[in-house]
């Protein structure tokens, strides 16, 4: 689907979206069973996303997941670099629309920091990203003929095909960029955004992925899912034969969010090694 | 097979069940090293059970086992909507036969709990069902040409070719349905049930499978091995070369309950964590 | 190779050992570094060997493993019908030459104990057998295309194509036998042993394997690298392209037990999990 | 690529690294985050960097980590023959130019340690040296025609084609040598070293892997990372399809070191299990 159109059905979610919100008795709030929102919450919130990533495997030493600044939405939290096994709330750096600390004296941010900076610009619906390497979603970054697809009924939020970005094809015109396979400047950060356009996920060729949420739990649980998804639909084609994806009706069905995300988040929260 | 054969299966089967009973000295205990049956130890034994399969991996942030009650056995006992590993005796509520929770106080129960109450309806010879995601056995629900076929002699319970239910079945004739993945009300219980027939295991295209017992310890330790099975016959189909299954006379000898259930279901409850 | 050829081997190897023995300032110990061999050793390290088997992933809730006893040769300990996780010294039961229990008032006792005694039987260079279900091994049972070989140096003790036992050839002229997977009776265990003749590691079709060495050190570090072997020679097939195998050459240097097996005995036994 | 050719770009790359040094405050250390350089400093190191090598999977109950010596470059210190998971300082030996152990009271020294000493000998580059059976890497050594390369952003330390050492290449002139799996001796070892050349990475056909880096930190990242690229490159060949490695001017990007090696150092060292 050509970027246009994909950022016209952004808006159609968008106000899609609405609907779904007017039909809730609890309005705007995504997390009816959840704390109050708040910054302070988001911060809290946003350590416990990159332990809980690191748990289930789909952060290593590096990757890191950001959230939207309630108070100025234009801004966002990000850990420093720093393993996100090892985040705290004191960590945590405030960024502004160009991914520039606010803090003069802030300690050293993440090179790729423009991921995160460059979906927030383009996509007012998200709240929260978060940038793996996902082993299990890599190799379908890497094999051109086989998308990464939905299998999964708890994956109903993966586009019918999942784009795969690739700085060859902005590196082609700029020799600058040659070769770089970090997205670490706003340029690529931004043709990452228009490649992920109105979808959850979008891959990053020989490197990871970038994955939206309308709050940190929904990110975390798309991350999460994501992961199983591509390994079901690994195993699924090693087997043989046709593999049956999820069809329009499902995904339009699916892809809404139709369950308590309270609940995998408590559950991943649980699983968390107690720390002494 | 078609469902109408499977089912007179079914009472082919239970009447040899009644032989074998009859050659036991204990009758019709299923548990003979077990503690006394009553809704009581069913209840401790179901907390134990949603536990053990979140431990063994069979369980995820959803999915849900459930037990008919001793005492009105057209009720069953489900843990209310929560995650499986954080179950305790008092999150479990009472269904009658059309999946309604007895106390209309009842906590939110399970949008799922139809896969049960449907299975329990149709099924006088199960105890227990499990309902889970469990990932090695979702591929074989989405590649057509590849059953799920036995191939381990722990596995002996599976059916020749383990059916799958796929919603698009009942759902291409009545609109109301379409695209609906989950299997949240009676008509798709209903028709769940029928799939199933008189087997041990039914697989959800894209999305799980359904797994009966005659005790929740059976039912345990049919969920694990399926999954075992599942992996050894992916594993063996990789490989290449022409896959040996376990033939009739093998599936006979071995799909009855040969063996003490205690041991596994003593050994899977030592591998728990110890809770502080 | 036949099994007349595979048992001539057997007392070549026998002889080599021999000389090997000679040349060793140490004699006859096969543990130079370990404790003394006493039957009272061999139950402490049965215990052992149980616990770190189950801790590698080769045993489950079932399969066992044994030891010749030192005063009687004739004679083998294996621990009760009880899952491997959970032995103790006090578990264990003396068996004679034919898989009798010693004690009239044993505990019930494994009903495949005859895998063990009638390898005892034919073997009189092996000290100690492992039966398993390790489930990397399985698929290389159910795909006849695709013998077990060796591809690790630490797997030079593998034949160069690993027999495959399958009760279908006794059972085919013993109706009586039809349909048993279960290695339970003498019958079946001679079968076996015979399969496996002069070899360290004989496969049990759709079911598992049965693994000897000189010591138990020596057949824990064969069960634990024959399923390294299986899961690296599964991946290369997996790969595409013609695997390269352990050449003649190779599989004669390595078969001979060449370095300290204390080093994984003790590598081992530090992995389990502290006792409280 | 030749061997000669392969040397002459080891040179050209050694004279870019001091390039890279003169651009960077810190002029020679390759760790400006970490402790001052010192042999008690690379002790220290190498204790955790064998721990670390078996929490990740790399290493089993064999393998080794070596370090140069700064005081005498010549030297190296290398654990004694033992599981490298039970390391601990005083377990730690020094060898010379030519493997020898300088106290002649020194405990028994690997077989191995000749690939260690000859990569020190022919690479002054190097400071580190891993020698693992890493079994996500295996597979690659035991298939000519899937040769290991890089497809991940961090492991554009990867030669395009990673080579494999193979001692039949050198055994076939050599009847001494016949059937050598393992590399314990200088011949073995130079020849190995040989193969790997100005690379970072050498297979070892049927056995494992050498890798090397210009700090204990770096030799283990790349360790980690060539099994993850290894896992990567797998499961992608099996989706099917081309598979999209990194290219020249890739490789050329991220084959110097980019990143503060720090991070993954502090990271896998927090995952150490706590000693009581």
């Amino acid at each position: 689907m050509p970027s246009a159109q994909k950022l016209s059905l952004v808006f159609s979610l968008l106000a899609c979206a609405c609907v779904v919100a007017v039909a809730q008795p609890s309005g705007r709030s995504e997390r009816p069973q959840g704390p109050p929102d708040s910054d302070e919450q988001r911060i809290a919130d946003l350590v416990l996303a990159s332990r809980i990533l690191v748990n289930e495997g789909v952060l290593d030493s590096f990757g890191h997941v950001t959230v939207r600044s309630l108070k100025n939405p234009a801004h966002y939290f990000m850990p420093r670099a720093m393993p996100p096994a090892l985040v705290t709330a004191s960590e945590i750096v405030e960024l502004d629309r160009d991914s520039v600390p606010i803090d003069p004296q802030a300690p050293r941010t993440n090179g790729e920091r423009f991921i995160h900076g460059e979906i927030y610009r383009l996509r007012p619906d998200v709240q929260a990203v978060v940038h793996s390497h996902s082993p299990a979603v890599i190799p379908f970054s890497i094999t051109r003929e086989r998308p990464l697809r939905p299998v999964l009924h708890m994956a109903g939020f993966l586009a019918e095909r999942v784009s795969v970005f690739d700085h060859r094809n902005v590196s082609k015109d700029d020799p600058s960029l040659r070769g770089k396979l970090m997205v670490n400047n706003a340029k690529l950060g931004a043709a990452l955004a228009k490649t992920l356009a109105g979808d959850s996920v979008v891959l990053i060729r020989g490197h990871g992925n970038a994955i939206v949420g309308s709050s940190l739990p929904w990110a975390v649980f798309r991350a999460v899912y994501t992961q199983l998804n591509a390994r079901s639909q690994m195993e699924a084609i090693a087997l043989g034969g046709e593999v049956t994806y999820l069809n329009e009706d499902e995904i339009k069905m699916h892809s809404v969010e139709v369950f308590d995300v309270e609940r995998p988040w408590q559950n991943l929260k649980s699983r968390l090694p107690k720390t002494p």
